[in-house]
């Protein structure tokens, strides 16, 4: 209890030589060669902050065994996916890792790579953190802090009856990815080559938070979320408790929704992968909710910023499960809709 | 992994229910009662933003069976120090709750008591987070924001040979605590009667982050940081590497060391204890350093503000362990002299 020192003269450094040998090399200004308690940061006149944190965890949002890399990124990426959806840019990160005792060098070593990698791809530096050792599976809490021009932020609630419904990129790829890096892998699998099964798993490690749609959607999004629990148990979230508290539901044609060519091929392989396309995690896409007057416009942005977006379908009255309608016109039953890593 | 869904009709809510119910309530302006996926801060004109993350794990920084609600206060409370330390005010903090698998309502609810009252304590409101299960020990991990005027964070290095070292209020008492929580207690406990074990204890459950003294750091003090990993190694932290590299080190009047009266009980029955009032950890006291010539100012505004303020030595020319003298003449021997929760 508490009193775990570091042995002196031990094969790997304690919490300060940590430090001082992964993460310093990727502090940005500010934070002081993570030497200090805290860091600074200015923010940019006429901005608002934007502040969000998701904590990733060992057997629940991925798998121990993925590459380190890829886990420290994917711990960045899902935190900027929200920065994006709420039209913020990223400005910075503060880092909580505790680390399992059979943490080793080489791990550490290879999430260092990813976060810095993660860093240079995404924008924003690292400020701070805290390392710990707790005796159970590895967590990863990212805190990160994005800007917006003030008042700017784009909300999850405030879709209107009428309002079209956009999402990113495609839908699914990452929900497959991760049937297909189970062991053993879901049947379907030997109905793709091994590109497909290494692109959809790509999918799943390696999210790419749409930053460069943050301006387009404060320009013209009414409402918008990151797809990070599921299209269809996010849409719900995003429904929920309007400004005006009115009931709202929402017509979803499935055949517009945005799918892959791994995706589209496993699909006709195997028809029953459709609810997990629906419902499954980790598309870090973004669901957005725009005035059927801006519809035009906000798609003609998205093109011009190089990023697909697609109209999938219309806020409606009502109250409860969206209809997510197939080429028959049959809904399609997709239970509670809802995914949690709760 | 990853397909943990919660059951319908299940006796404990999801994780939207579970924020709704405990921490909604506790949230600020910005952060939309919890229902979006961030949040936002306006800064304040001409502020800077202090940014600072740590995080306790039962069994490392707490013991599991320590009260809930002095839990959530403490994690915020340590946060709140680093905040205070640096000359800043707070503003809002992100929780990430790392949930055991036997969590229970009952101790959430304790635990969003004492968050509750840590935040009307200290200041600044809750404008997000994480909640996760991890089949682990629970975490809970902070991220504070706090501000300063532009340019005015107070640095942890910085101090200069002939500087004088303060801290404020008592030293060791948490540590001393630490010792009386255990099972059994330290043999010296029965030398103390249970109102001084009681006061002892208190410290090591409740900092009381120092946030008055922040603006009197800002107007003198030359380096500060927060007492958390015990005053002998925090000290050595501060004068590792100066703002010149010049080498760095201290002679502390172990007769001027600021004791509590339970402590210099404890010390007066069990002269042993000693080492662990120099060494310990989680006094979330400040330790500053202070140009001789700044000292009266220092003190004088510091009494003004309420926080008692004591001068305990003075930084010299050198390298290596600061010299902690008896009132032999005599230097302490605490070994290493750091503690680490690492």
């Amino acid at each position: 209890m508490a009193e775990d020192r570091p042995e002196a003269g031990g094969l790997r450094p304690d919490e300060d030589g940590l430090i001082a040998r992964y993460f310093a090399p990727l502090a940005g200004p500010g934070a002081d060669g993570l030497r200090d308690d805290a860091a600074t940061l200015t923010p940019s006149p006429g901005c608002d902050l934007v502040l969000t944190a998701d904590a990733i965890v060992a057997g629940v949002h991925y798998f121990p065994d993925d590459p380190p890399a890829s886990i420290a990124r994917k711990a960045l990426g899902v935190n900027v996916s929200d920065l994006a959806a709420k039209g913020a840019s990223p400005r910075g990160y503060l880092l909580t890792l505790a680390l399992p005792d059979d943490w080793s060098e080489d791990w550490l070593a290879g999430f260092a790579a990813g976060l810095g990698a993660g860093l240079a791809a995404f924008g924003g530096a690292l400020l701070g953190g805290d390392t710990v050792r707790a005796a159970g599976p590895a967590l990863i809490g990212v805190t990160a802090i994005g800007e917006v021009p003030r008042g700017a932020m784009v909300r999850r609630l405030g879709a209107r009856i009428g309002d079209r419904l956009c999402v990113s990129g495609t839908i699914g790829d990452a929900a497959l990815g991760l049937h297909l890096r189970k062991a053993p892998p879901a049947a379907w699998a030997e109905a793709l080559d091994a590109s497909d099964r290494a692109a959809l798993i790509d999918r799943y490690w390696h999210p790419r938070p749409r930053i460069a749609l943050a301006p387009v959607l404060r320009a013209h999004a009414r409402a918008a979320m990151d797809v990070s629990d599921g299209l269809a148990g996010d849409l719900a979230k995003m429904l929920k408790g309007g400004p005006d508290e009115q009931g709202l539901s929402a017509d979803v044609d499935l055949a517009a929704l945005p799918l892959s060519e791994a995706a589209a091929r496993a699909l006709a392989a195997a028809p029953e992968v459709l609810p997990t396309i629906v419902t499954g995690g980790d598309d870090y896409e973004i669901l957005c909710a725009v005035a059927p007057e801006r519809l035009d416009a906000l798609l003609a942005e998205a093109e011009a910023v190089g990023v697909p977006l697609t109209c999938i379908g219309t806020v409606t009255a009502g109250q409860g499960v969206s209809v997510f309608r197939q080429a028959s016109g049959r809904p399609l039953s997709i239970g509670t809709g809802s995914f949690s890593h709760f």
